[in-house]
């Protein structure tokens, strides 16, 4: 059958429009939890933690920070070293952060998941090479052992996630010369929602001790149910957002615009009722 | 064209056997290596044998020790528990074990792999279920959380390898109930092997501090080029083989007899020479 050129370009771009819209609703979805070092290092918050992750359907992923770090580093005889109320990594701290995170709470998430059903592998970014960071300059201040993320090798995320795999993530990333970096776990959580964004229709949740980001913060049950960058701005001008908050809303805002589908704000234990502080474009 | 019934058996009988004898040559080569807690302890002895160890061309597994645990022990306040010469894994020093075998030693063998373009993945037992082991039962000793292995997941690992990624696994494992179990590294090396034989042609090199079996202690350069099992008896009854050797050969040999090809026991700078000792049926 013959069209005449318009008719072909436009059956052309029709179809190109139907396949998108088919590639975004057929998205698998996947829900990618960090949560902070409070919550994994007691063993009640934990366990009360794996139950509601084991629980989430389909594809996820955990990403975890540390927490006993300091008692086991003083114990060590390690001084923790602070710079305008910042702690520095020096190579001593970073083998203290590489035992505690990538060893103690990291295999021990992943036996207790294991018990769960849940197929999980725990890696740091030198594991199949996942995060490639830089190790952070020194500007006003030496940060030591620290990363800044590069790169996230999504692949072999997604080879793991086909396998019904779940990857656990703790905040330890490399820098291809064989150097361990400690990077923040609220960062990882960002950049490898971004990087999966692609392939998923991904749901990043931040789990921490608070019910969401609070309007007042002696009162837990302030909690704002949206917040888009417009509010934000204002929150933060009126002060009622502050100090480390506004990193983390500066990354999710930055995920979202990356595509990113959904991003909450939340205590541990909301992991999956969907309450909590959601992040909007 | 019409072949009486004789020879058409006859040539089915013919085909079965060239498919097994195509099956067992065209099998891929794999070496895995094994190498104890004083190698990997030192920095310099665990560089030599990184460079080695990337050298070797195709499938590949390293199974090792930890080291330094009874110092970062007892600057913990943890007491080492020693019960007829054998150390008792109690709650804490499972602790410790993790922190250090899990985290520390094998994410730095992964981040020194990496960087010498060694696609390295960090594995407990724990990790994708790959090695499930039971508890050791209360006889005359409770050895606390050591756990003998039960069952090696060995579709796992191959999945692994098919991605050309090399699994670095740790002497940690798991119950399938949560915990972590502290595993002889020697032990788990052999197991796997055993795994892998039935996918491939599997060399097992365990490294160690000496050249290989040596029949006078005193003398590194009486290293026996050969054992079998009779060779084996003899020297046993002689005395010249005693103490931790004897179940590093009785695993060996039980290794050959369930389809590993090749095992030798050598020092690790003779990865890739093939000197050593050669234990074979």
């Amino acid at each position: 059958m013959y069209l005449p050129l318009p008719y072909t370009m436009m059956s052309g771009i029709f179809l190109t429009f139907a396949l998108k819209i088919r590639l975004i609703t057929n998205m698998e979805k996947l829900t990618l939890v960090k949560v902070g070092g409070k919550i994994v290092e007691e063993e009640e918050s934990l366990q009360r933690l794996l139950v509601d992750f084991s629980a989430i359907a389909g594809n996820k992923v955990l990403v975890h920070g540390g927490g006993r770090t300091a008692k086991i580093a003083e114990k060590l005889g390690i001084e923790t070293q602070m710079i305008n109320g910042r702690r520095i990594t020096d190579a001593e701290t970073l083998k203290v952060v590489t035992m505690v995170y990538a060893g103690l709470v990291n295999k021990n998430i992943v036996a207790k998941l294991q018990a769960r059903c849940v197929n999980a592998l725990g890696l740091t970014g030198a594991d199949m090479n996942v995060i490639l960071s830089d190790k952070r300059p020194v500007k006003d201040i030496d940060y030591g052992f620290v990363g800044d993320v590069r790169r996230v090798n999504a692949g072999a995320l997604i080879e793991v996630l086909k396998q019904n795999m779940v990857p656990v993530m703790s905040s330890i990333t490399h820098d291809g010369e064989g150097n361990l970096l400690n990077t923040n776990a609220d960062t990882i959580a960002g950049e490898v929602a971004k990087s999966l964004s692609y392939d998923y229709d991904v749901t990043l949740i931040y789990c921490f001790e608070k019910k969401g980001v609070l309007k007042d913060e002696n009162d837990d049950n302030s909690v704002i149910p949206e917040i888009d960058k417009d509010l934000f701005k204002q929150y933060v001008e009126d002060g009622i957002i502050s100090g480390g908050m506004i990193p983390k809303l500066e990354n999710a805002f930055q995920a979202l615009n990356f595509g990113v589908r959904t991003i909450i704000i939340t205590e541990a234990s909301e992991l999956c009722t969907g309450k909590g502080t959601h992040i909007i474009k």
